[in-house]
C-alpha cells in the first residue's frame, strides 16, 4: 500500500490530485494539507466528492507526513520551495507542482519569480518531471518539479522538432489558450463568469514565467539556444489548453517525414496521442492524455503544430500520478485511464 | 432617404445588417430576400425583432431592386457573383459581403474556391473595402468586396508594420479564434451546442479561404510578396474573433517606436483604437470597433499584434455599412455608434 | 437638454445606465460618482466605450449634483436610501435602483433587509416604478423605486391573471433563472466563471428579499393577500432572468381567454411582448423587452406563465430610463430601442 | 464474464454506456450497433476514446447479439420496440433506454408517442428500471424499461412526499432545465452553439412525453391519481439536468420531519445524496448521483425540492448500468464510481 499527503490540497490542482488518489486501491491518502480551508471538510468544499471522500484539511504540519511514500506539494510558487525544503528526510519521494524547482539556472529563477531560491541544493537535485523526456531519470529520482501546465503543452508540441533539428530554434511563436481553471481557485472580479464569459484576452505577453521553463527545456534539447514567443490566453471554458505552434522550417520536408519523426519519437509514451486532423480539447479533457498534430505549411515555410491537454490533468495532477508511478516502478498508466 | 435592399437577408450576417439599416431614420429598407425562408417573416426566424422589423422575405428578383441606392448581398461564396451580376445596371451601388470579388487574381480565385469566376470584369470593377485602406476608393466604388471576417482583423493587425517595413513579410503566423456565428446558420453536428461547448478546435490549417486574401492585400502594402501562415480556430462564444499574430522583427524597434508607427497609420480611423494592454474580445462585441495591440517581444526578436473585432459587425455587416456610408459620402460612423 | 447623474456608476446596472444615457442626444450627463473606483476612468474600468464616453468617477458628494435634473442612485440596498435622503432638493426627480423604498411596510422592509429605514418618509413618497402598472402615478412623482429584476420578471408574469382572478392567489409557485451579472460586478469564488460554468444552482430557497416586494405588489392587483413560493437560481450565462410560473387556476379557462386578458392588460405597453411560443432568452436580451407567455394546462388544472427579460435593462437599467421617460413627459420609448 | 452489446451505439447515451462498459474488467462487448455510422471506427466519431475503444459500429443484426448476457437498447423510442421484440430469446437481458416500455397503458402510450405498441405482450412483461423505488423487481427481470431522464430527476423528487402524503398529488409544479445532450448527437439549427449560448427557452409546455411517465410512476406510489404541470427547458450547458419542484403542503410540516422522510426513504440507496444546501448542478455531473433537497416553504405553505442528476449517467446510461448490476446480482455500485 503506498501512503500519500497532499500538501495545498484544495486549490484545484491540489483537489484534482486528491480525487485521482482517492480512487485507487492502492494507495492510501495519510493526509490533506491546506492553511485558509484547515479544519474544514473536503466536501464542504468540493460537495462533489461527498460520500466518496471522508477528509478534512489539517493545517501543514511536516511531521505529520512522516514516513509517507509521496508528498505532493501543490503550493503556489514562492511557498512551495520552503514545505518541500521541510520535507527532506520526512516523505520518501517528493512531486512539487509548483514553479519553484523547475528552473535550474538560480538567476533566471529569481528574475521569473521576483525572489531568491531559499534551497539551491534542492534545486539541483530535482529533475524536470515530463516523461515523455526524462522518464528514466524520473524513475530514480526523489524529487521531482512537476511541469508547468502550458510548458507541457508546447514541449511535447516542440521537443521531436527540435530535437531533429527540423525548424529553426529562434523562429517559435506559441499561442496558448487556457480554461480558466488554471488561473486557480481564486476570487478575483476579472476572473467572475461576467467578465469571461463570451470574452478572450491574452495576458502577460512575452513576460509570462513559463517562458523560460520552456526555453530551458527546449535549449536542452536542441543542444543551442532556443528562444520562444509565448502569448497565453484566457478563454470561456473550464479546463483544458490548446497550443498552436508556429515555427520556421529549417529545411524542406513534407508531412510523412514529419509525422514519421513525432511518431518514432513517442513510440513508447502512453499518454501521447498523435492526429492526423485537428486535435479537439474535448478529446483531452478530463484525460491525462496529449493529443498532437503536426502540419507542414510548405507555401509559406512553416511548421505549425497543434497540442491540447487537460491543464488540471496532464498539465498538473495527472503528470504528477504519472511521476509517482514512475518513481515508484508502477506501470505509467496506473489509475490514470 | 437611402433606399437598401439585401439578397441573402436570412443568415447571420444578412440580420445583423438588417438590424444596423432598420434602426436609422435616413435609410428605407425597399426588400429582404432569402431562398430557403422564402414567405416567412423576419421576426419569425428572429424572434427579437418582433415589433421593430416589419419585413417578410421575398425570393431574390433583381426587379424587385430596380432602382434601390444600395444593394447589399450577403450570399455564399459562389453564388454571389452571379447575384451581383444580375444587379449591373438594377442597383445603384453594390456591397458584396461574400468571397467572389475579393480576389483580385482570376486563378487564385478558381483554385481557391474551386470553381472560375462566371463575371470576370466585375472583380476588376470591385474595390476591397476595408476602409481603413481604401477610403478615397471605396468613395468613388460601385461595386465593393466587403472583406472577410478573418482578414479584417489579420489585416488591420498587419498593415502598418509590414507598410513600415517592421516585419519580415515571410515570417508571418496568424492564429485566429473565432466565435460560432462565423460559420453562418447551419445545421450541422459539428455546430452543435454539445458539440463546442468547451471545445477549441483548429480546421483548414494553412488551406483556409482567406489566406489568399490577406496575403494580396499584405503584398501589396509592402510592396512584395507576403507569405503567412494562418490557422483558424472555433472557441465556445458566438460572437468575436481574436487574433494573435507572430512576426519577426525586420530590425531593432522599441515598442514607443511601433506604437508611434501604429497611432500614426489609424489616426483618421474613427472604428481603430489601439490599446496598451491586450485588447478584450468582450470590448468589442456588439461593436465595429477593431481594438488592436502590437508587442514588441525584443528577447525573441518577434512582434506580436494582438487584434480584436465582432466577426458580424466589422467583420461583415458593421464594416458593409462603413463601407456604404463612405460610398454615399455620410460620415463614416453614421448609424454604427 | 435633460441633466443626468448616476451615483453607484461603476457596477453593471450603474454602468448599464451609463450607456444608455450617453448614446442620447437630448441627455447631459453632470457626473458618475463611485466610491471604491473614484478616481479612475470610465473607460479604464469598461474599455468598450473607450472612444465614447469621456468621464471619470468622482466620490459622491450631494452638491455636486445640485440642480440635475434626474438622479439616479444605482447604490446597495441599505446605502442607497442616506443617498436618496442627502438628495432630496438638491436633485429634480430621484430613481432609486436599490430595494430601498420597495416596500411600504417598514416592518416587512426591517425583517427582509436586516435593518430600519432611515428615512420613512420617503418610503411613503415614493411610487413603485413599474411602468406597466403604475404609468400614471410614475408621471407624478419625483422619487421612483425602480423595481428589482425578479419581481419585474414575476409581476409582469402575474398581473393580469390575478387582475382577473383567473388563478388562486396562494397557490404561486416562482422559478426564475438568472445570469450572473444579476449578483453585480464581484470578487467572489461562487461567481468565477470556473465555479459557475456548467453549473446551475438555487439560493435563497423561499428566503430571498424580493419575495415581498413580489407578494405586496401582487396582493395590491389582487385586492387579496398572495403568497408566493419563490426560488431564484444561478445558471451559465451573462444577461437575462427567465421565470417559469406555476399557479392553479382559480376556474376553467381556454387558452384563447387567457390570451384575450393578457393581450387587453398589455394593449398600451410598448415594452411587453406576448408570445403564442415559448419566448426565448436570447429575443430580449441587450433590448428593454419582456417576453411573456401564458400557457393553460387544463390536464393539471395550473396555469403557466413563461416570462424573459433582460436583467441590467427592463430589470434594472433600461426600467430606469423608461421610468425618467415616463417623468419627464417624454415617450416611453426614447432612447430604448 | 459478463457479455454486453450496444444497439444504437452511436448517440450520446449509447456512447455513454460504451465509455463505462469498456472501462470494466467484468464485461466484454460482445458489438456495438448503429445504422448511420455503420462501419465507421468509434473513435473516429468519438475521438476521446482513441486507444482505448477498439471497436467499429455494425448495423444492427439479432443475430449477432445471440447469447449475450445482456443487450442494452438506445435506441430512439418507436424504433427501440423493434429491435426488443427481435432480441427475445437472443440476449440474456435487455435493458432498454427508449420510452418504448415505460407506460403500462397502451392507449397512453398510443396517445403519447403518436403511434401504437407492436409488442404489447412485452410492455407487460417489462419492469420500471428505477432502482430506488423498484430495486427487488429489478432483480428477477428480464427486460427492465430504463427510466427517462427528466423522470428520474423528478421522481426521485417527489416519491418520498408521495408516499407519505406530504404534499396534494394534484398541485405538482415542475420546471426542469437540461443540458443540451439531453437532446442527442443532432443536427439541427435551434441545436447550434449560436442559437443556445447565453439562451434559455421552455419547450413542449405540459405536454412533454414524460409527463404521463412521470404521472403513473406516482400515482402508484401515492396511490391515488396524480397530475402534474411538467416545463422542460433548454439551457446553455451540456450535461445535466436541474429540476425545481412546487408542490402545496397537504399537513403542516417542519424540516427535520421532511429530512427525516427523505432520509428514512433513501437509506438504502447508494446513488441518492441529501443535501442541505440547494445541490449544485456540477456536484453531480459525470456521476451516477442524484442531489436532493427539499425545503418547507411555511409561510406560502409549499414544499420546494431540489435535484440534480447527470442526463447521459444517473439519467440513461450510468443509470442502465446500475440495473444491469441489479440484475446480475452485483453490487449496484460497481464500475460506477
Amino acid at each position: 500500500m503506498i501512503t500519500a499527503a497532499i500538501v495545498g490540497a484544495s486549490g484545484y490542482s491540489g483537489h484534482e490530485l486528491l480525487r485521482l488518489l482517492a480512487r485507487r486501491a492502492d494507495v492510501r491518502i495519510a493526509g490533506v494539507f491546506a492553511r485558509a480551508s484547515a479544519g474544514e471538510r473536503v466536501d464542504a468544499l468540493y460537495p462533489a466528492v461527498t460520500g466518496t471522500v471522508d477528509l478534512t484539511y489539517a493545517p501543514f504540519d511536516p511531521e505529520a507526513l512522516r514516513g509517507v511514500d509521496v508528498a505532493f506539494v501543490a503550493l503556489p510558487s514562492g511557498e512551495a520551495m520552503s514545505a518541500v525544503a521541510a520535507l527532506q528526510g520526512v516523505a520518501g519521494r517528493i512531486i512539487d507542482l509548483s514553479g519553484d524547482h523547475r528552473l535550474q539556472d538560480l538567476d533566471v529563477y529569481a528574475r521569473t519569480y521576483g525572489h531568491a531560491h531559499v534551497a539551491p541544493a534542492l534545486v539541483e537535485k530535482a529533475v524536470y518531471g515530463l516523461p515523455e523526456l526524462h522518464r528514466d531519470r524520473i524513475a530514480g529520482a526523489t524529487l521531482v518539479a512537476n511541469p508547468g501546465c502550458y510548458p507541457t503543452s508546447a514541449l511535447l508540441a516542440l521537443i521531436p522538432a527540435l530535437a531533429e533539428g527540423l525548424v529553426e530554434p529562434t523562429s517559435i511563436g506559441i499561442a496558448s489558450f487556457s480554461g480558466v481553471s488554471g488561473a486557480g481557485r481564486s476570487a478575483k472580479v476579472e476572473m467572475s463568469f461576467a467578465e469571461l464569459d463570451g470574452n478572450i484576452r491574452a495576458y502577460k505577453v512575452g513576460v509570462h514565467q513559463h517562458t523560460p521553463e520552456i526555453e530551458s527545456v527546449l535549449s536542452g534539447v536542441a543542444g543551442a539556444p532556443v528562444t520562444v514567443s509565448f502569448v497565453p490566453h484566457l478563454v470561456p471554458l473550464t479546463r483544458g489548453i490548446h497550443t498552436t505552434v508556429h515555427a520556421r522550417l529549417a529545411r524542406r520536408v513534407d508531412r510523412a517525414e514529419v509525422e514519421s519523426v513525432y511518431r518514432r519519437y513517442y513510440a513508447g509514451a502512453p499518454f501521447v496521442r498523435l492526429r492526423s486532423k485537428p486535435p479537439e480539447l474535448r478529446g483531452v479533457v478530463h484525460t491525462n492524455y496529449c493529443d498532437l498534430a503536426p502540419f507542414v505549411d510548405a507555401r509559406s515555410g512553416q511548421l505549425v503544430i497543434l497540442s491540447v491537454i487537460d491543464n488540471l490533468l496532464k498539465g498538473a495532477a495527472g503528470q504528477a500520478v504519472q511521476n509517482m508511478n514512475i518513481m515508484l516502478g508502477l506501470p505509467e498508466e496506473t489509475g490514470l485511464q
